[in-house]
């Protein structure tokens, strides 16, 4: 091979008594395997901190323990030093021990075999060795041979590292796996997608440390979590830093690739990396969270996504998202800010924070979708989820705004002729209503809302809520009259295209005649007059006029706002109706095996009566196919697609086909297939 | 007036039924003076958060409480908004009221004094004032008056607002003083030099909004004492945001002002304004820290600025400073960064902090000086005092990089051959020696280093720097045998220029003969021999060698650092010397009034065998005189020039003339003269 030849012209090179090294192939496998790198697509050696690593020496002679001096140096950097932790020299004999650790192993003829313990706290990034031989004209040091260098990862399976995570399924699912499930639609009505992503691919650990270098991180952070992944925050998304993802909300993604359209991570880091840089059109908060999940399982650091059901933003930090009504209780679209997500998506890291009182270590948020700018850039986090849970949000970073994400009350406020708003009506349950993410090592989900909040109504949840006051975050105070007639809109199982009818149900608890004058939001319809005690009325909602605008995230939120005509009491009622889009159907034949060629299909007939133009389909497989890519120019009403590809699977194991469907007039179309592949 | 012009220009207009205000001139100084604003040299009226103004409203016939609707209306920005805090409307009437009160003080025909109170967290900055009247047409409001725009500042004397300070002295030095004292030199030979802050100057009110402006800081944040504070530390250095000042410790200042040749804040600050936002050449750390205290004071946070004697800085929040020694103890120059400054300036301003526990308000360092970066950005703080004494630095902002500053270990290592270092002396009492401050209403110092820190040995000592290695930020633990044989280097007084002996005093613990070898640094000098148990060795530092390269800072540092041959010992000992500049006179003759012209003159002599070129003499006086400059091509030596000027004092009141001489080889030069003006 061409590394052989390499290692054979520098051991020609007889001016030194002493010489070289080789990290030998076998011995990189069995490094691999112990350090759980063996799935990395790369052909050098990487390895996890504080767990030792061997490599092999080949001298030029016999090595004589007595007589000879050498270390072998670890160098990261254009300028390193040894302070700063970027040289790092390994000596060979126990009286003499460096910040890492090093003993012979075996000695064979020429070649040593040396173990190599780094330190917890050492940075993490691809390293040079070096082997530095102390000899009659000084210290001699080998050329740089770059099929040597190594990768240095964060060791979640190491006690001594802050990023341990004392759970091997956890290990395996938050770590290893390179399959996602990210949920959306509404938390009574959960839709889900696959994702791939892909932390092992060819190409995915230089785009992730590369990340790192386009933000200009300091080397000697990188060995710190806390900062690695406040840094990766701010530059997943392109907002003050040229970051990897440019968010779009506008609907016209017509030069980039739509936010629903991806159905993995690999081609939007090789594509960043590759361009050195350019931000990659575009995203929105599943795809930034998708890709975070990639950085932080690819550099070792326990990651998931998870997401928040009504989620609060662009708040200023204070527990109040506002809902502006006019006089006569109609929505203020022009004056209601688009302040609740349906939901959103962030991530969850896993570490010690050594900067923080006992009590705040393990999963920590970060969030890389630029909502606020957390101290003058668009990042959010590390924040304790502990540290929100008990309100304790004094603690670095942005925890005030994770607060209010989960916690915030939704006020309706009802605007003055003069410009100043009354509250009138506080909403304090709506927000944060749910809290999902991937089961372990299965495909269910997993409500983690209780790491996050206490019990609805329970002692703690009120203390909880004055703590987060006492530092700073305001709440409304006032103190409504009861209104009696409630409102509220029951849950719908509508498919793309359909008509369907938003009910409202009105309870009235009074023994008098309720009139209330009614808007709904979403569609904005009218409706006057409820005339008995309980009552069901309803909106009909046509598919010809959701199709064209609302259709991306598959979901409508109603606001339903009215008066009381008889008692001037203002009732509200919001709710998510989830859309239910067609299903691609992905199948597979062939026999699934590593090598062996396969095939698959994705199926899809257009449902509507109308064509769909542009129609970009995607696919892709962790370990056993790459992404790819198909565009019809027209699919016709009632018409059926098939496209079929070939692919050879790379590893063994239980892995997923993931497919998308996108086009302007239709989205989040998706499909997938689970299949095991044999050695 | 033309004011008055325009006023009646709207007068006129008699569509509406009810009309339009004046802030009459005579209630604006009655205002100012209630507000601690009359200092102020401004047309608009300048008032205090949380304290009642009034303002007249002239309408077109007399004002009917029981009939006529009107509201005074605050706007702030381009988007004025209800809840954002930048549309404030104010009610006459009691049961009508928004965030800012307002009540009828006073009606007399067709005018109708207003008072209005702020509310102790409104936006601080300029705002524009309408008069809004609800008529049979709707609301009508009055034109945009560019001469009724308001300020409203923070408010010290106020217990509602979070910079309130509860001490009229400290408010009167804090808030009030423009003269300022700031100290540099070493801590066993303190110097200082005067500084006009100018906080109340025409444009300088104007030139501190500039700079938030210029940071994009969102209005809705301009309330919040912690966040504006934290944006100009980042905008007082230019470093990453353009903001005012370009540091520049080269030596080279062809390109604008030496940093040692400015005398006060003004032309700084209206130089950035002026040229909207160019950086201005040059700052060192003094620099940045009196602009910044300009800043804070003139929006009415308590500020002040403090000197740290033997800063630690570039440490990454450990607790070491290195200094790196050859294999035979000899400084290594290349390898030892400066990471000691001989002083360090920052300021200190006052706040309640809501966003931490209670215990953490009062004073909080911030520091524009462009060090590190504090996530992301050069900045730094606000940072507790109160929570790095307690060695609680887990809380926001950069407290573990103060702590550093304040009480790290010196670290001296030897260098192995292989790039190891091994340490061989700790010195934990260097850093951190004395911390000063102007003493409040008089020209003393004042001592706060117990505000920092508890005493040295102490066991409170002990347990913060336990509590502070909880929070991630590391020490060195070598425990290194005491050595035999001490060195120090006594205290000095050096006039420039001058020759002088630098004297190494050993002291040898032992009975046994030693030799050591000992190198100084600063100027480097080679010295052997120890031959008896107490001796002192003289090393002659010439003034033509330092001349050259040493006087910027008017000091030198130097290092003795050496090994013992019998025992192998190192032996290290540190010294700032003082290098004491010539003095200009400062004189004033003429009669000490208000508006009466008097003469002032600055003489100086070149004390040197060498001409000095190119000098350049500034001068400046807060409320008697601005900035003036004066330039000489020449100064021979030994021969005196004498620089003559005229100024009317604008205002009665104890002052200074402050004056500086600067050239490339000679710089530090001040002059001062004190003066009282009578009415």
């Amino acid at each position: 091979t061409p590394r052989d030849k390499g290692l054979k012209g520098i051991l020609c090179e007889r001016a030194m008594p002493l010489f070289l090294l080789i990290t030998d192939c076998k011995k990189k496998e069995i490094n691999k395997q112990g350090h759980n790198t063996h799935l990395y697509s790369s052909d050098f050696l990487i390895v996890r901190r504080t767990l030792e690593f061997q490599i092999k020496i080949t001298f030029d002679r016999p090595y004589k323990p007595a007589e000879d001096k050498f270390a072998v140096e670890f160098v990261i950097g254009p300028s390193p030093q040894y302070s700063k932790g970027t040289y790092i020299p390994v000596f060979p004999n126990e009286e003499r021990q460096s910040v890492w650790r090093g003993r012979i192993v075996e000695t064979s003829d020429n070649v040593v075999t040396m173990g190599i313990t780094t330190s917890p706290e050492c940075i993490v990034g691809k390293y040079m060795i070096y082997i530095g031989v102390v000899t009659p004209y000084g210290i001699r040091r080998t050329r740089r041979d770059p099929s040597t260098d190594i990768y240095i990862l964060f060791n979640p399976w190491s006690p001594a590292d802050p990023v341990f995570l004392d759970d091997e399924e956890e290990r395996e699912e938050c770590v290893m796996n390179e399959l996602g499930i990210i949920y959306h639609g509404a938390y009574d009505d959960v839709s889900e997608r696959a994702w791939n992503y892909g932390q092992f691919e060819f190409g995915v650990l230089d785009a992730c440390l590369f990340i790192m270098d386009k933000a200009d991180m300091p080397l000697s952070n990188r060995g710190d979590v806390i900062k690695v992944t406040r840094v990766a925050s701010a530059m997943l998304n392109s907002r003050d830093d040229d970051g990897v993802l440019v968010g779009n909300w506008s609907g016209d993604y017509t030069y980039g690739v739509p936010p629903t359209s991806w159905t993995g991570s690999v081609e939007i880091l090789l594509d960043y990396a590759g361009s050195r840089g350019t931000p990659v059109c575009y995203a929105q908060c599943w795809v930034y969270a998708a890709v975070f999940n990639t950085f932080l399982r690819c550099l070792g650091i326990p990651g998931r996504v998870v997401t928040n059901f009504f989620s609060a933003h662009d708040n200023d930090g204070n527990l109040k998202m506002d809902i502006i009504l006019d006089e006569n209780g109609k929505l203020d679209r022009n004056r209601t800010k688009d302040s609740i997500w349906n939901y959103h998506c962030w991530n969850e890291c896993f570490m010690a924070r050594s900067d923080l009182p006992p009590g705040f270590g393990g999963w920590q948020v970060v969030d890389a979708t630029p909502q606020e700018t957390s101290d003058g850039m668009f990042r959010c986090g590390p924040a304790s989820v502990a540290a929100v849970k008990h309100g304790q949000i004094c603690y670095p970073f942005d925890a005030p705004f994770v607060f209010a994400e989960v916690n915030s009350d939704v006020i309706f406020y009802r605007r003055q002729k003069d410009g100043t708003l009354e509250v009138v009506k506080v909403n304090p349950t709506h927000v944060g209503r749910m809290v999902l993410t991937k089961a372990v090592l299965h495909d269910g989900r997993r409500d983690i809302t209780d790491q996050y909040k206490f019990p609805e109504g329970s002692p703690e949840e009120r203390r909880v809520l004055e703590k987060a006051e006492e530092f700073g975050c305001q709440r409304e105070k006032a103190s409504l009259p009861q209104s009696d007639v409630e409102v509220e809109i029951p849950t719908l199982d509508v498919r793309v295209g359909d008509n369907f009818d938003v009910t409202l149900q009105f309870k009235n608890h009074s023994d008098q005649r309720r009139t209330a004058d009614v808007y709904v939001t979403g569609t904005v319809v009218y409706y006057t007059g409820v005339p008995s005690a309980e009552v069901d009325e309803k909106v009909l909602v046509r598919g010809e006029d959701y199709m064209h605008k609302l259709v991306e995230q598959a979901n409508i939120h109603f606001i339903a706002t009215g008066k009381i005509k008889e008692t001037g009491q203002i009732i509200t009622a919001m709710k998510v109706i989830t859309i239910h889009n067609p299903k691609l159907i992905v199948k597979v034949t062939g026999s699934p095996r590593v090598s062996e060629e396969m095939y698959v299909s994705v199926e899809f007939t257009n449902p509507f009566k109308f064509s769909l133009e542009n129609v970009d389909l995607r696919m892709e497989g962790p370990g056993i196919m790459p992404f790819k890519r198909k565009q019809y120019s027209l699919i016709a009403p009632g018409t059926s697609i098939m496209w079929t590809e070939t692919f050879s699977p790379r590893r063994a194991g239980s892995t997923k086909l993931i497919a998308s469907l996108d086009c302007a007039a239709l989205r989040q179309v998706y499909g997938e297939t689970e299949l095991t592949i044999q050695q």
